[in-house]
């Protein structure tokens, strides 16, 4: 059975593909090019393709952009509007909307802190309309947000959390963002994920392993994710098929290990690299070396993109203006 | 009206005495000196002192010793034991052990990180109680830890979020952490306090509305806390004392503005230097300039001593060995 | 004798006129209001002017914009060239400049971070030319930084430090970064001085005290400098100032107090303070909440306007686009 | 020809024992077993086994423990004593030293701040000499430290700096500490290596071209180091070795690949490795999850090593309880 270990749906489809040499059935694919930034749109369509994809189904809407690694101030601020109006159209028109942001992912890990540094650059209102008293605003939308920290630190399953403030607070939404993780190098810290499906159990950066969804909240869930690692596993098998293919083209002489390793099963390779790994690579992970820089540039974007979407009377310009 | 402005028991005591040149009637104090340790107990007996003291009916025990701001291992060693006697005490017998301790404030303001840096030392366990369906331990009890962040960056009341997950995860003790202020200069990061009245709304240094406490939690509350700064009109209302004081032994010149002074209530002459402040100090605290290394070092001994009390089968050896 | 606690010379200048009621004699003042900064250009022309204000001869540019505190992105590209601009004419005409900038303070005390923080993001060009063999370049000044430390961490004058490393690397200019002390808390981090006598042994945040001059070092010196603490004794001695002015206003009672503490003069007065202070306050500083924010964007601000300064060919929007 | 990219001894003795079955000519190793500690004392005792060994003649002392990736109290003080007493063998007999420790490396990439950070916890007291006029102590020696920053933050080749301030303070001896890489993952932050050669341009975390010994600077150089990291190519290499093997066992089909492979030089496998990985590894590092702490941990060992070695009346309580 094929299976994957990415938390991006492109990858997962991607991974179909190249094993498989077609498409997934229910599953929609659309691209769109815009100057420097690429917005691959998958649409999981039914149980079936769900399955395959190991993904919900739902929307799944993926910007990438080499730049975002470097600092250019225009490029942030076009990512920022772009994930701005993505979000705005997975949660569609609201009146008066009441949301929670949650930011997944532990603070003392600095590829696992995207979450954390997102919220708190977030401009959350809810404690100003309880104060005032007040029931709407025309440019404000009534926000609160959390980093529960993770189970490891917590004890606690961080959806028990939640669910608990979700709860007491009843938000009509709950956004959360997390680290993801990629099974390619290019893609780390330069793709952003949106979808409405909530966050599944995966392989991110850390352990959490239970869903955030509608489901399990009683309120919509938009997720938004950023691949930060690649973990050495992955890494290592991919660069060995790269390796292959590099001797297969050199010379014929590794044609007959080529073959071999394509008859072996993508799990069964992947399971047997794990193994020989495993005492040297425990809580190992593959990350660049300008991790800090990077993790506070994208915790920027992203908290500009929320604070744009979710709150109506602000926009670009009061994010750089006023907030923070 | 006699008012404090400080979270110490030991010192709304203090300002009484100095004010009134008497003891409260219904509070008992206690003093014990160990060997770099002053142990100071104070209980609030019946409702008249609470209202006096303004701190809730129950038990305070500050332990002070100037020792705390060096590096000094033994020292720390001896400090987590003391620390953690008397939270047992403050706790009583109890099997099977089912407690949460809250890190309260802000982590991203170093002398409000008190309680987040203590959580993320933590030994927590519930998840492995749950992971194996295990009912108790001999060893261990069943922790779990948050840091919920500050009413500013959440926009929900602290109160709300931890009363959501006291509910969801059903603990029989809370126990909360958090950086507190101080009227004096000398007991920053030189004291801890430990009552068994939860965390009441003060003069923190973050703002910390809502009680913590059985009442609102409905489950035990013993709180741990140290002062870390001294607001700018505390320090300044104090030392224009002392000032008046050195002048007044110098000349007789001071004498005449000192007894004008002496006859301005405490409260008149606090409110009216805030009110001068104001343009400068918003937001301004004193702190020393060391106080990252201060704040590690503190939030160890803190989690020792909690590790050691809640755990009964964890020791100084074992957090030192094994434990973070 | 005047004398004063402040590494501004606009507020050396001002004290002075508050004290005596007059300008001081040798020295030029000329101010500018642009939309949201107010420049002070202060020219100390006489050696006589010099000792009054405690200042070397030569010219001191002050930039106040209270803006500086927040985040705003348009202000920030505001300041940065406006600094830019300041500091270019400072150096005057150069063809191949090479310059050295020096990172002053200490990086662990976040206040006094500013200069190593502003060097990680100064953009070095010298081990360029030197792997290119290259003599000079069109767009590109050769550009050497470094951030030696505090004397206290390093044993050793920061000014040998430097010195050494000017010999060995020859360049035509020195630009040192500092974090200043102010004594008004308005000032604290709205202010920006730079000036062409370099860094003189001052109130500063550490312990600076060996001159960093062309005298010292051989070559042209402009220092730029922010104020980020104020000193508990400064910040008490002007509040006292203040209480009693109030007081005066109030009623008479404060009025002999008033005269006696006018008959002292300024300095026996801070003495006495910082004497009463001194088991309190060794190592106290006053500083804003939210300083670990103001010192990344002040740094950044800075770093800015000294590439673009500095490198012929780099204006504001590279700085944006490709640095950092 | 034999090459390794290793920066330890051991290391690069183990990689040639295994390609050549055979110990290096003019290489004497000597090993001990303590109780938690595993030590190996290699000398490179001519020019011909440095040049095969790619390290230039001397003693390489390697402590190896994986306790040092935990926190063990006990165990951290063991390794500081033992550490100190190699270091002390490795400078002989001295009275009246003055040392200058180097803290090599960059302090805003994690992995790469050991150095830096053990230097913020040396017990510097050259200052204190000079402000006193003292020649000698009895219980000091005359300590100065600095942390450079590296060539692509400060644009000067570092030997370049630190052979500047060697001219200006005339030390005896340097001292430099360095984060080094390894090619074996488990050996990363469990072993420390000393040695009397002073640090070669060589694989380590960040790009150290030029050599500090005593034909550069002058004066003896003693070196300390610790690998943090793996680089991806190495691991990547390793890893297809490893796996190769498994399949080898596992069946004969891996056979002719493993024949072809064994018949790639070394260098040539890595070097094609690296081509392959270019577009996705560049700054790409492999690290532990919980670096911060483990460096945190690892300087204060190191440092508290440094302070006893050199210090003829500062032992290992001193260091855990007065300094810092």
């Amino acid at each position: 059975m094929f299976q994957v270990r990415t938390d991006l749906a492109m990858e997962a489809r991607e991974l179909y593909q190249e094993s498989k040499q077609q498409e997934i059935s229910g599953v929609s694919v659309e691209q769109e090019e815009l100057k420097d930034i690429k917005i691959t749109r998958v649409e999981v369509l039914n149980d079936e393709a769900a399955q395959v994809m190991g993904k919900p189904k739902g929307s799944y809407i993926t910007l990438e952009c080499l730049g975002l690694r470097k600092t250019d101030a225009d490029l942030k601020d076009e990512v920022s509007q772009v994930l701005a109006k993505e979000i705005k159209e997975l949660i569609g028109k609201k009146d008066k909307l009441r949301a929670l942001v949650v930011g997944l992912g532990n603070w003392n890990i600095t590829p696992d802190a995207l979450g954390p540094k997102v919220i708190s650059k977030v401009y959350v209102t809810r404690h100003l309309f309880q104060m005032y008293n007040k029931e709407s605003d025309q440019d404000l939308a009534e926000i609160s947000a959390i980093s529960p920290g993770v189970m490891g630190t917590t004890g606690v399953e961080t959806g028990e959390i939640i669910k608990g403030i979700v709860e007491k607070t009843k938000p009509d939404l709950v956004v959360a963002v997390d680290a993801l993780a990629s099974r390619k190098m290019e893609r780390v810290n330069s793709t952003i994920q949106i979808s409405n499906t909530g966050i599944s159990p995966g392989s991110g950066v850390g352990n959490k392993r239970q869903s955030l969804n509608q489901e399990t909240l009683g309120v919509p869930v938009i997720a938004v994710g950023v691949p930060t690692v690649v973990d050495a596993a992955t890494l290592t098998s991919d660069t060995i098929d790269l390796v292959i293919e590099a001797f297969t083209r050199q010379s014929s002489k590794g044609s007959d290990f080529y073959k071999m390793l394509m008859d072996l099963k993508d799990d069964e390779k992947y399971s047997l690299i794990r193994e020989i790994l495993e005492p040297y690579n425990a809580n190992v992970m593959v990350t660049p070396k300008d991790i800090d820089e990077v993790i506070t540039n994208l915790s920027q974007i992203i908290a500009n993109a929320i604070n744009i979407a979710l709150h109506p009377g602000i926009d670009l310009k009061d994010v750089n203006r006023y907030i923070h």
